[in-house]
């Protein structure tokens, strides 16, 4: 590809490795893993191999991981498995209000159930405050739900702190980490939280495959129901080859990450001072600091963020205006308006995310200069 | 693969042509067909033109299918997307007591949350009366589910009959053709449905990939709440290259399905005269002639099934006791219950599923003999 694909958020190539070890599965070891004979039993053996190094990653037990098809699917299961299950504890959940679309749509859905939802603020580098958390806590309170890492703004959260204010009051807590598992560390006893969403493409496995992590003392309706898969979790066959995948992805980056979280920080501090530095008008969004490594987001002003990324796209550089799944969808980000960006300003978001794949960048840093033309100001790509 | 492979229904392997036409999307045509950019709208083009064959199989409209993971998550989907979507009108459902367990589960499901099931009986062959029906339906019905075909018993309900009566009363039909689309001719038309679920294995697809009909005209609340993929109706970033699969397996399976019908029935009916004419004590389960071509199912006397299926293994024939997604959790189905089969019988219930890969089958067909041991009365595999 000419130029560089900075748009990893939004999907990433299948590592060759991970594809290498999913071939099988298509049409030799093609078996249903839930039949009893010796064909399905290998494949439930590979599934099982799997769900060993997706847990493994994020320092969980192999029981404690059930396969979604999406990091969304993972979101649901999480929001509306806690909240049917717990129906007779309480009807109250809280989220941050700069929660990914499958939060707080499921969270929104639960309300025309009569349920009740708070939406919790977030300070302008977007972090959720834990006393503001305590202060929305009800005794009807069953479920809190902040994500790890935002997709739009970078910023991660204090989870661990968050999480400790819910295990005093026994409320079930639960982390979409979509975005940072596959990016940064993320280990759930250290964090101590309940619930946890990721996405197999984060990692380098292929679209069609998420889980949930699920501390076994949590309750969980499933949202697929039907037969026995996943211990009773999720029904329906599984995606056997996608669940190869994002093992074997899993696998490579619990040995690859702490390299690749040195090399994409460095890319990406390099673009945030080239871009601070030679463009003028221009705001850091997220947290300066308190970010994933190879995240960057900016807004630009005075340009439309979808003008600027198809501006750059015709010169091979690939990126986005906030979050894949809304892109077409919304004018301006909630994430945005939730940080307090001034709605002009939102307009020109620019979202930069970075992966390992990004070495060759490094000497095709692309040059950032000003043109006097008022909607090519921004780039100029060599 | 020594013997004959004769679970079809439970998995089949995946289609060569399929398989080739998935690899480009795993690692070059990567992007996120949400993105505005070309590359995410290439691949935005490969997975409506996926959308137009899998419509074009089942005579519906390309904005008529909503991909989901599975048959199950379809199932699911039609289930309580239309309760929930109706719950102002009614909170009745009615659905066949042999549906698949996605169905059932759904329905117990919305049991708990204040609506009302009724679980239609069958006859001995597994049909569906519509008098029945007429008399289930109730003021407040505002959703009908019964299969096109049954996996365990190949029994073809009168789909046409039984949604006439609901659509002269304005209440939402849904039948799951999950067993059927691939291995006999579905037209939403002719059979009058509003909702129809299928599955991509079914047709050669991967795992991973299904899709459920919905008539324009139905409202439907998603099950996978979040982004604005498939139309607002499935969040989650899409299984791309299983979609493109489903897609090639469909026009495959459109033009080469009568010719398997004429396939498959000729195996299908050597094999059951020759079990019926050489195995005694022998009851051939479901409708002797309303059932899918490639469809064998009996129930043996004597013998468990599973450790019939054991058997039949060792000797490189694979078969199932039922439906995959049970096979380990109950030890007798439900389905042979409600077709008033005797407990002791129905533990005897294996169930043959054919496919066009099962040419060679005609050369090497299983020579079944009567075994004077007890539990291996059945089979001499030759």
């Amino acid at each position: 590809m000419k130029g560089a694909y900075l748009d990893h958020a939004s999907a990433t190539p299948v590592r060759k490795e991970v594809l290498e070890a999913m071939l099988p599965l298509f049409n030799e070891q093609f078996a249903n893993p839930s039949n009893v004979y010796d064909l399905g039993s290998k494949v439930k053996e590979a599934i099982e191999e799997a769900r060993a190094n997706v847990a493994r990653l994020i320092n969980a037990k192999p029981a404690e991981i059930v396969f979604t098809s999406s990091g969304a699917e993972a979101n649901n299961l999480a929001i509306k498995g806690v909240a049917f299950a717990k129906q007779k504890k309480g009807n109250h959940i809280i989220v941050s209000s700069i929660e990914h679309h499958s939060v707080l749509n499921s969270a929104r859905f639960l309300e025309r159930l009569d349920y009740e939802a708070s939406f919790l603020p977030v300070d302008k580098n977007g972090l959720v405050d834990p006393e503001r958390l305590a202060q929305a806590i009800r005794p009807e309170t069953i479920l809190v739900s902040v994500m790890h890492a935002n997709t739009e703004i970078g910023t991660i959260e204090p989870i661990a702190e968050l999480a400790a204010i819910c295990k005093e009051k026994e409320i079930a807590f639960h982390t979409d980490a979509v975005a940072s598992v596959g990016n940064t560390h993320v280990d759930v006893n250290a964090l101590n939280v309940d619930l946890l969403s990721l996405y197999g493409p984060s990692l380098g496995a292929p679209k069609g495959v998420g889980a949930l992590y699920f501390n076994k003392k949590v309750r969980l309706m499933p949202l697929i129901h039907g037969g026995i898969q996943e211990n009773g979790r999720r029904a329906g066959t599984e995606n056997v080859p996608g669940i190869i995948g994002f093992g074997t992805a899993a696998a490579l980056t619990q040995k690859e990450l702490p390299e690749k979280i040195t090399q994409v920080r460095k890319l990406r501090d390099r673009l945030v001072d080239g871009i601070l530095k030679k463009v003028e008008k221009v705001t850091y969004t997220g947290h300066p600091q308190k970010r994933l490594p190879g995240h960057a987001s900016f807004c630009f002003e005075a340009i439309e963020g979808e003008a600027l990324i198809f501006m750059l796209a015709q010169n091979g550089i690939y990126t986005n205006t906030g979050s894949a799944c809304a892109s077409k969808a919304l004018k301006t980000s909630p994430v945005l308006g939730a940080i307090g960006l001034r709605a002009d300003l939102a307009q020109g978001s620019t979202v930069f995310t970075i992966d390992a794949g990004n070495t060759e960048f490094s000497s095709q840093a692309p040059k950032i200069a000003k043109d006097k033309d008022s909607i090519n100001y921004l780039l100029v790509i060599v």
